[in-house]
Formats: C-alpha cells, structure tokens, sequence
C-alpha cells in the first residue's frame, strides 16, 4: 500500500527519469511512467525509505540502495546507467558545493585509502583482471583486440609516448602489480624505480620481476612516490593523479620538478579526468575511492604542470577506451559473482559490480574522461618532431637486446 | 667618450647578458664582457639614449632600437635572439602586471587589428610566404619537406584530425588567403564557410576559389566570424585565437556552441601559446600585432571549451615546427629584402626581420608554443578510436570523387 505522499515523490523522481527513458516502479508495483512509452529499463523500488533517499540525495543513495538491494534494476544495467549518466553532464548545485569542501588527502590518508581499495587481495582482483593484472584503462588498437592485447597495447603506447630509449631511468609513481615497470624494463631496456604503498602489490611485483629475471633492472619501492630522491630520464604515472588529491598537487609538482632530468626529461600522466571540476560521484567516493578526485586537463596543467615549469607536448583522451576496458571487466566480474559472493558477501558484489557498470556508463557518456598527458621540462628539447612514431608498425623502436643471460 | 654613469649601466645590462654569452659593445667599442669568455654574438649599442632604453624596458626597446638601426647585432641574428629568450622563459614582474591591464579587443578593434597587420598587401606576404600564402605554422611531417610540401601537410593533417567527410559542411574563423577553406572543399569534399575581415584576403581567396572551380563549395565571408548563423559538422580556425583577446573567449565559446551540431560535431583551434600566462612580448604588441595575446592551454579549456561545453579530445604542441615554418620564411625574406626596403623603407625592413627571427627563436627555446586542439561536444562520440589514422599512408580517408566536371 502506498500513501499519497510517496505517490507523489515518486511522480517527482519520475518526472527527472523520463527523458532517459527508465521506468520507476514502487514496491506495490505502481508506476507513474507514461504507459505507451517504451523505456530502456526499470529501477524497482523495495520501500519508502529507498524512495525518500534516493529522491533527496540521488548521487549517494542509488548505489546504497543499489547495494543493499532495496533498489533493483530491471533489465540490462549498463544502458540504464548510461541513460541516467547522460542526464547529468554537468554538475549539480550540490556537486559544486561539495567540490569546495573535500578534504585534503595527506601522507597517512593516501596510505588508508590505498589500503582500503587495493589490499582486497590479490586473488580478488586476479578473477577478474587481465592476467598481467593492469588495474588502468587499456589501448584497443584494433577493433578486435582482447583486453590482454589492448593492456600490452597500452604499456607500449605509453613507453612510445615518453619514447623511451635503452639504459635510460625511469622513475614510476603507483605501479599497481608491476606490468608497466616490467614491461618497459623487459621490452625497452629501461631501469626502473618503482613505487606504490601496497604492501601486497609490491610484493607480488617483486616476486614476478625475480621470476622473470628483471629484478635488477625494475626496483619496487614501498613507499610514496613523494619520497623519491635523485634525477631520471623520464617520470610515469597511470591511474594514480585521480587518488592524489588537489591538494596535494603541489607537492607532486615539486617531485616531478625535482627528479626530471631539465634538458633532456619528459613524463607522462594518464589519469581519470573531466572536462569541467567536479567532484567523483558521492557513492563511488564512500564505497570504492574515499578521497578519489578526477581532475580537469586545466587543473593538471596550473596545478601540476605549471608550477614544476613542464610544457604540454601531448594530450589523447582515451575515454572510449576506458569504457571498453571496463566492460570486459564487468563480464570477467559476473563469471566470478558466484565466489565474489562466497567470500565477501552479495552486499560487496552489487556494489562492485554497480561501480564497473556505473563506470562504464561515465565514461560510454563523456562524464568521466580518460587523459594521457606528455610533458618535458620548459627548457628541453621535445622528444619527437611528430607523432607518427608512435602509430608506425611496432613502432620506432629498434627490437632492443637485452642486458644479460637472464633476459632471454 | 663614455662616462662613469653609462660604463655603469652598460655593466648592468652585461651582466644579464653574461649567461647568454652576448657580448654588449658600445659606441666606443668598449665592453665590459669577459674578454676569454666564448661568445654566440654581440650586440652594439649605438648611443647613451638607447643604452638606457634597452635596460629600462628591454622587451619594448631593443625592438625599437633594432627598427631604428641603434642597436645592432653582430654574428647571426637567430642565436643571439634565442640565447636571449632562454635566458627569460618565466615571465617578469612587469610582464605579470601589464597581464592585468591588457586592454579588451572590442569587434571594432579587432577590425583595425586586422587591417593593421594584413593589409599590408597580398604581394608583400607572396614575396616570402608559401605559393599558397599560409600565414600559419606548417608541418614537416619528413625531415626534407619544403615549405610548400609542410603547408599541403599542415592542412591535411588538420583535416584528418577533423575527420572531415564528404559533404559535411565546415565552419572557419580567420580564413587568411583561403588556402585550408579550398583544400578541404577539393581534398576532402566538404562545404565550408569561410570568415575573415580583411578585404584583400577575401577578394584574393574569392578569385582563387573562382578559378578552381570551387566557388559553388567555399564561401568566402568578409565579416567577423561572430555573426556567424547555421549548424555545421565542423568548426575550424587556424592562427585566429591569438588575435581573439581573452575577454571574448566567451563569445567565441557562445559562438561555437551555437554553430556546432551536438551529436556528431568537432572542432580544431590551432593557436599560438604559452604553458603559464604572459602577454606577447611588448614590442610585438606595438609593432606587428596590436591587441595579440598568446593563451594557455587552461585559458582554453576554462574560458573558451568549458563554457562551451566542449570536451578535449586531442592536444599536439608544434612549436619545433613553427621554429623551422619561420626559419624558411626569414630565408625568403631576406632574399627579397631589397624590394622590402624599396617600398616600405629600411625601418619596416628591420622590423620585420626581428620579429621573424625572433619569432623563431621564441618558438626554438619554448618561450612560446603551438597547440592545435580537437574538440568535440560533450555529449558527442568522439570521432575515432585511435589515432593512428591519421598517421596511415594518405590517411585513413579514400580519394574521394569531387562533385562536378569542374573539379577534375
């Protein structure tokens, strides 16, 4: 039974789902929806609180309900969450007030938040990720590609990007698993510093560098890239500027500042980003990135780029390519529900599955973008005349030789 | 015979002079340059008047007093130049304070800019520009390319960023001579609109049209590109922006919001920057483009695309290429230097030597910068997946068939 007043709220609810075509249905199993309307799908609503919640704070409790499971939705999910993405490109009045009050992301905060996330275990995100385990959006360099080509495909336009020449250093702020550090030691005949403060990602890169016979080229720090001393040709970072924090992007600056060699460095940056500041949506921030932010190009370039006196050589927004990664997560994650479910609950599985989905849908719409950004010291050199290098077959890179025996 | 109070500022400006290894001379032959110390060049000071003009505003006088002829420069003119602006890639104190008090570029003055500067006359830019009159930065996709070859290049290469194909109809801001408006009519078989307010450049760009049997496919428009009307695939301005004015960025942006097509459209700017805010170098300002303000990349995103709801797609940074498009074009007109001093005089002559040469040096050192950006609407596909398409061999574009008899 449903009294007038939810019958109202959720002919308002209603209302702002019309024009992406999603259905609202309450527990009774009443819809205001206009009836000859066809519909891309259903949210279902289990009971009046949902309802209250949802309607006054959309952004935080659609996943919690989500999670919970007092909000199911009814047919395919991804194109519901897309329909609903398209609804809110830009900020709401709410989103702009929060963009102001988020909190600053200090030394132990980053270490928490990586915690949180990234020590889930290493089993959790082998079910699910490519077997290299990258954790990042991929390259489809081809239609065809699978996401273990298109994550190979990634590290090599990254490496083409700094144009990484043999027995120079690289320095790489939060290396995941290790597959960029490896592959750029193994495959460019570079040595790398790497860093990362998980303990269980570090030390399951450690061991793969020892197997394959890279540890003396590739060293695996556990610590903040922020403590890292002395000057290096090149300076990485995939997929750790979005946990940063605004903040703390000056002091970032003043590592890259610090540690690139002046007339002859260059880095790159690949980072979730926007086209216009706003803050990670409010759920995503509670549940799965707690201190996350996607910053704007314009941000990274007054706030990174600028004061470490680096110039913008390249900027490639790879967006499709994250939605595509995250799809083919999204299947390799529902093969596994049943054990995801098995070992941390079905609570833990809707809101993982919720955040690749829900992903996938932001940047499928442009509310998320996905920016690689090459830079080089003011007064340096550029590394290339064009890009076309990148594009050629396999490259312009020599095949490198590699150092000793252990490298065959 | 030189007193103690000018051997005493002349000491003043050489010791700025010193970690640029130019030797300053003056009238007397003296100098106050470390006689063992190697030297890129020097410069001599014709009399006391100039001497303390150049050290109290360096960046406005020593282009007056190298027009005026008291102050020359021995040795080659380019590395002097280009030891001098590595010495002052971050913007003075002055320069940050006249940033403030840049005056507005209201549509009248960009009128009298305009015809300021380009309508000096077409057989004045023939004599030294390409044979198809790009005042713009090419592209020298190959080390070999000439000047022509890198102009055919540079607008192809904005073509294929622009994707542009067959029968789309195109928008361009600041057409020049009408080069890119035909090239994409004939190569890529668009319909373009094409703006630009000075008189003698359309007149030159109707008549070319007319002769290639392309008038039916460019419209060649004498009128502020503002009061453009429509809806169109593509929105392109080449060199334009940097004339623009920050303070009508915001029109520009309600310009191109308004003419492009939300679904499907995309755009290109390709402009003279800067990586930090600083105006254009004070003699310039004076002397060749009043009203000209070289903007960041943020200035972009934030004040022009932002707005506009425009999401970044692509960024390219060719300030080496503009370095060497001005090195051709100082070649050229120093070959034609003597009809340049006939008719304009030896003060013009000299002016516009500096600039071309200082240009290059600017564009050599990374005091200044070329970005092209593709954009798109936020809520549009972005054009393609990779771009590697505009690397293939002739791109990925087929030959097309042009529409009429006359386009054989």
């Amino acid at each position: 039974m449903t009294g007038w007043l939810h019958r109202w709220l959720a002919s308002l609810l209603q209302r702002r789902l019309v024009p992406a075509r999603v259905r609202l249905e309450l527990w009774d199993g009443t819809s205001a929806y206009p009836a000859t309307e066809p519909t891309v799908g259903a949210l279902v609503v289990d009971d009046p609180r949902t309802l209250r919640r949802v309607l006054f704070n959309p952004h935080l409790y659609f996943g919690e309900a989500y999670m919970a499971g007092t909000l199911k939705v009814r047919g395919e999910l991804e194109p519901v969450l897309e329909a609903i993405s398209r609804l809110s490109l830009i900020p709401t009045r709410r989103e702009q007030v929060s963009l102001h009050v988020l909190r600053a992301n200090s030394l132990q905060r980053a270490r928490q938040n990586v915690h949180h996330h990234y020590d889930l275990g290493n089993d959790f995100y082998a079910g699910w990720l490519d077997t290299q385990l990258l954790y990042t959006c991929a390259y489809f360099d081809h239609p065809d590609a699978t996401l273990e080509e298109a994550q190979v495909a990634k590290m090599d336009l990254v490496c083409r990007k700094l144009r990484l020449q043999r027995s120079e250093t690289v320095i790489e702020a939060g290396c995941g698993w290790g597959a960029l550090a490896l592959h750029m030691a193994r495959e460019f005949g570079v040595r790398v510093k790497a860093f990362n403060l998980s303990r269980e990602q570090i030390a399951y890169a450690r061991s793969r560098a020892a197997r394959e016979g890279l540890a003396s080229h590739v060293e695996f720090i556990e610590d903040d890239y922020r403590n890292v001393r002395g000057e290096y040709d090149a300076f990485v970072s995939v997929g750790m500027l979005e946990h940063v924090g605004v903040k703390h992007y000056r002091s970032l600056a003043d590592v890259i500042s610090r540690v690139l060699r002046r007339t002859c460095g260059r880095g790159l940056l690949h980072f979730i980003g926007r086209d216009i500041p706003r803050p990670l949506n409010a759920w995503i921030r509670r549940r799965i990135f707690p201190g996350g932010y996607p910053p704007t190009l314009a941000e990274v370039a007054t706030q990174v780029l600028g004061p470490a006196r680096l110039s913008i050589l390249d900027v490639e927004n790879l967006r499709l390519h994250y939605a595509r990664t995250l799809a083919h997560w999204s299947r390799r994650f529902a093969d596994v529900s049943d054990q995801v479910r098995a070992r941390y609950g079905e609570e833990f599985r809707r809101a993982w599955e919720l955040y690749l989905v829900g992903s996938e849908a932001a940047f499928a719409t442009g509310s998320l973008q996905l920016f690689q950004v090459v830079f080089a010291p003011m007064e340096a050199v550029p590394p290339y005349w064009t890009r076309a290098e990148m594009y050629a077959n396999n490259g312009a890179r020599a095949p490198y030789e590699l150092v000793g025996p252990e490298h065959r």
